[in-house]
């Protein structure tokens, strides 16, 4: 799974239709720490995320593995919002 | 799912018989602002995108969960057209 | 799917069984103008491609959805010949 | 499979139900020294490692081929905790 | 597939039962002379592989696609043996 910040959403009127009501988050890979790294993506929402939120995303056939997902053109979806990151024993990202 | 623009088309006189009857369309990668970044690729349209279209793409066996590319060797699909995009509250990409 | 260019064969004598009568290529990925980019790996041909010529190369799952690699330990596969890509209404690239 | 070494842990009470009672490690990609190189991700623990344990993961569908993860939005898991490594006879990393 | 070479091996006590008997080799990519790039990975041998020889490993699903490995958590198999690689008419590796 990889950890990722939730910066935004993004809006389709023209969508395939076995996605037609899910909600499409953009992420924002992170590091360990919380803090920002690489190329956006986009994943559906499946707990509930909001902008801001450090969550988990799973990706490929994983995705699919929900009652919401299962036989759609899905390839990413956020299956955690994180708590906290433990580090060594130190709490390095706590949600505020 | 990835962020791309359309960017082009590719015609294939020779290719499996699979998807004979297919729209093989170039995307561009773009970042959550729409900038253009990363490698192109080649993805199956199934949604009637065209040049300039901002899109999403799903990729890996998500790809084939759809009607048309069921059981078909193909890896990407374009699965959406991007109306707009929202980051923080503004919107930082709209469809002209 | 992704652009490639095929640069050379391998020859195995020592392989898995299930693949053992396929033409394995080796294809260096190219961007949209057929400009090679990247890293090179080896397809499995399903098209009869030569060297030279541009192509279109799936991955994964996908490269197994066809008669010839269908339970095969195969993750990539040559399905398409590229003719031509047009990029906003301009032929970049035609086959020689 | 991958070479990483476990750095820390994630907790999170929002989270699919499927993964509820598993336990989320972080890892960090390592190189065949056991130097670490790369972007940290997230695996499901099949196999009680803990913080320092140089270990494999696996990533993909291949995840979800164990009763714990079997049919959950799973990507990645530890597999194996590596004893020791050997390069060219010689033993580059043991376990301490 | 990626081209690879072996460098290495890595033993592990403590793995999933799956795998319990297979043997775990530590693989380097290489490009088409040979020469090594990137981050090494760890697979599964097929085929009585050792240090030094230039091998074909192929990842994801793919990697389950044979007796030793179906339904086990394997992403990565090497399942040939590479004597020799040609490119544009030119021998540029042999298996020595």
């Amino acid at each position: 799974m990889k950890i990722a910040i939730v910066i935004g959403s993004t809006i389709s009127s023209i969508k395939d239709r076995a996605i037609m009501d899910t909600k499409l988050l953009v992420c924002q890979p992170a590091d360990e720490t919380g803090k920002q790294i690489g190329k956006p993506y986009v994943a559906i929402d499946l707990v509930d995320a909001g902008t801001g939120d450090l969550v988990l995303t799973c990706h490929g056939s994983a995705a699919r593995q929900t009652p919401i997902t299962k036989d759609t053109p899905t390839d990413a979806v956020i299956m955690a919002v994180i708590d906290h990151l433990e580090l060594d024993g130190d709490i390095v990202y706590k949600m505020s």
